[in-house]
């Protein structure tokens, strides 16, 4: 059994850690820390989970959160976890952080797209991109991982196998549809029941935070791409899924040998060779579920790529890391099959 | 044409009559007062409203509000009121608060519930509680209606020719089902699209607050009852539905005879003899439907009434008010058909 | 007062229709044609209608469905409007169909994706395509009008500027998510609740029968075009929003100016120069609203466009239309403002 | 290991069996039943579950369904259970009936109120009532489970202390709310998405087929009961929560007390002394949630009982009832957290 915290235990990510860990084996949360709930009990917060841990939120300050614990997960607002991921290394402890501050490599480019300064360079090259379907052994190294956001997670794991075998031309045009609880538990007036409900939005215009993330990833595998990535809200509270639009001068069956090629043995990733998947498919679990369909008269490609954004897009990605950097078994405690309906 | 202002225009309320004023044929909206957006043109509040009028938004400070306005409907928080309303009487002009303060006739319970100071009594002896179907003499009369709440509109309406009549057991209990506009726009955890959807949540625990309004109206009809009443949250948008238990030993046939005899040439009302109405045959209409069952050999009757919690129990029927205040016909203005499916 | 005869009154497209021409100033509606509720009074079929229309469905086979009629609009599955079509024509009546029989202009292109035997050439030679922005003076000239569906709605308005003035290139990638009303009141697993609800389903696999509608127009402004289009379902009741991904090589002013010359005086369409306009903003219109914003380094525009689908997609064109074959107002019974929220 | 089959496992309680039993870790499934689905695999009716069973749908008359297994679950419309009943008798397996035909104990009841002809009164002297709550040790020893309704479990439950300790006085209202899954995935107009969503639909009128279930359980503890009971659909996927309106002379410091007594124990229900527990604090869960509040001037008590409908009302109950007969642990495989939000 390993001691793990959670600081920012209490938005929906740092509640889905505590729900999935709270069913792991091998691990015993030891401490939460909570900005907005510091001194209540964890069930006073989230009566569904009193059962399951009996433990009172500690303010962000106390040092137990990092001492205590052999792996910290961050799950904080961006531009805060700098200080924590640093007095967690000095201790030699493992660190997951689920926020944005580790994903870009670049400080310059974290500073141009989220105005905060970026982490210290020292830090920076410490941080390994915690996908663990590309960086599986890069994660089983370090003791501090950036764990991607929801929009790459789906994005990434697309078009991985297609840009590394340079079977689709560099010019992308994604388009993302995102449950409501992507946007977390802080009051927003575009998170509200009466905005969301019976509506679809278009944001993140012109840009959003997840497209340098995108970039950086793609620019590794292609030298250049141009790329298109619009968000959508849509009325559900989890899942996202992402319509990739490709050209390419090959066949549909070079494109499925080639994903069975890279995903047959992963053991979260389901590619579907005759069907698109569906929200419904993946919701409450870790897989990503890949679909494709190529028109061969015209040379277009589309993907389609599922997840439940909190889960595979966030926490239960985490724990996938976290079994990696642990030596664990990569599955445990994230073998939950969808529910449905 | 008579000319209208709205304190409070930037609402789920204020913008519903922003909505069904600006299709009123003999209605002018002259002025929107907001504390939120002042300054900001209204269709950059509310975008899909912005060729309906342009108006820029004005502080609620602002004396034009009162002065340039014949009819003026308050949409304001509870406790905000009594000034608007006192000054614009002065000027003798027409008003509508849709909020808490005058529809309680008792200082003393307005304190007890809303722990605020109540309207002064001569103000509030001057307001008609405006549920037209009970007190439409009275509401053409006055200068200052108070529009009813949503939940007891549905009650009231149901409950009106049973009471009077006598023909039920003054031990009543209502189970109410309400969609999240009617919490309105204001930031809660509890209005969030992913706290509500999928979730049906009861609340007003030990008490809401309606129940003094419901019990004012009953005990005019029928000197004592026992009253329970629980609302519930369901993840709609627009629509309230409230189950009415009661006790009877009259026939089937005798309770719809009453309600035919009270309610045939009523506009807004519709009873349906033979059925359950259900909330999406309102929505978007200023009806109340009403229907029932009665299993005898238990005496056991139960009402169904719905109503769109935002037009028959709000907006709707304060400009059902307003009409009756203003001379005009009833229903101008009101005529829009359920936006089913 | 025009007398208008609804064949299909009952599915979803029917009651829309039912439902706006019963609060049409110039309309009469004197029969309805039902395939499934012949000899119902339409109230026990939509009992939220049963105060607007007091009429009983007529069998598909009354002939007073045409005959009793000036004007006769049809709603219908695909492949049963010709007989109705033809003997109302001889009868010199106004058709408005809503199915898609006479959309297609090519006979074998018909068969190629309906898999059923076109009308004659003779008849689909006197139908016009009924969008009004772009076919104005030939639909106020026909007695038959072919009414768009909605997916090509969505689309060809955000294309018609772009394409006639040649501003971008005619490599199209168009991403649709559409409300679930899409699909009718017919029993499908795909339209239950359970499976729809907190889903978002790609379908139209490998292509949609909307997909040659959309090209015989859009060849008619451009040349040649290589077009992707994917439908997908979203958990809505109402609504449509396509994305639409183009490259160019013109400024965002050009692009704006160019849809202010084409749309500034329609009365039906939208255009926010700077915002993406979202599905709750056109709900319960007859608008079209669109938005767009353009990467300029990257020569990417994109275009938001959507519509209420039962109304601009469907039932509301076809009053337009009508209103366009009979010489009224274009307008006339179409200006309810979106139900928000 | 035990073998289990499925007969029926198609429909969503099937599915849902399907899912709980492929992660129950002494259970092996060995054959799936399917009236429309026979010949077809499994991961083809259901793509998200293909991963967790590899398995042909067999028809219903293929005996491998019965002999092939020891335990048999099934999951059928009402009046199809009885043939399969009798012959897995014989064969001295262990049968669990998620179905109607074994609930009630009276043939004469169930003639009544399913029109259809009951199972043999020998057949129905076998079957125990599956509330584990209630009526553990007769499950413990019994081949033949009748499991109960999911309105049932969440007012039996809910009851069953305050009636058999006389706290209460027998006359209960009962105003439950469901989600549109509990319909079952066969095709209704009623379960389509665009009917039941933005709606509440009160039905079951005048009485409700699992009244009779209900009534049969209560008067074992209290001779005679005066029962009112509403069923509500309400526009969700999953759960159920039941509001009954009790009047009492104790104090609510005694309900907790006995409440506590019977249930503190239980590894399925959960009480909440000082909250109204909510939908989704079990979905996803095999909990009852239970909760109460009294106004003691009025001595009106109102419980809130909630469950998952597909789990502890089907699937999850009936497998807590395979735990019991087969002497495992009971909560083996229905561990998980509330899946929130």
């Amino acid at each position: 059994m390993i001691k793990v915290s959670i600081l920012g235990a209490t938005g929906y990510t740092g509640q889905e850690l505590v729900r999935l860990l709270s069913g792991h084996p091998q691990v015993e949360i030891v401490a939460l820390g909570s900005r907005s709930y510091a001194g209540k009990n964890y069930g006073q917060v989230y009566p569904h989970l009193g059962d399951k841990v009996n433990l009172i939120c500690r303010a962000m300050t106390d040092p137990f959160l990092i001492e205590g614990a052999e792996v910290i997960f961050l799950a904080l607002p961006h531009g805060l976890s700098a200080p924590y991921v640093e007095k967690a290394l000095v201790l030699n402890k493992k660190v997951i952080d689920l926020g944005a501050d580790f994903r870009l490599q670049s400080p310059e480019v974290y500073q141009a797209w989220y105005k905060k300064q970026a982490p210290s360079v020292k830090l920076l090259e410490q941080a390994v991109y915690g996908l663990p379907e590309i960086y599986r052994q890069q994660i089983k190294q370090t003791n501090l991982v950036a764990n991607p956001g929801c929009y790459p997670t789906t994005i990434l794991l697309a078009l991985y196998p297609l840009l590394k075998e340079k079977l689709v031309k560099p010019d992308i045009i994604i388009d993302s549809k995102s449950g409501i609880s992507g946007a977390g538990r802080s009051l927003k007036k575009g998170s509200l029941y009466a905005e969301s409900n019976e509506n679809v939005k278009p944001y993140g215009f012109p840009a959003h935070r997840h497209l340098p993330e995108i970039e950086q990833e793609l620019i590794k595998w292609y030298k250049e791409v141009r790329l298109t990535f619009t968000p959508h809200l849509v009325p559900l509270t989890r899942g996202m899924l992402s319509t990739i639009y490709l050209s390419t001068a090959v066949s549909l069956n070079k494109i499925q040998t080639v994903y069975q090629k890279y995903y047959k043995d992963e053991p979260f990733i389901k590619f579907y060779e005759d069907n698109y998947p569906e929200i419904k498919w993946v919701q409450g679990t870790n897989f990503c579920a890949l679909g494709c369909s190529l028109e061969e008269s015209k040379g277009r490609l589309i993907i389609i790529s599922v997840i439940d954004n909190l889960i595979k897009g966030a926490a239960g990605q985490a724990i996938q890391n976290m079994n990696l950097m642990c030596g664990f078994s990569e599955t445990i405690g994230l073998s939950a099959a969808a529910l449905y309906p």
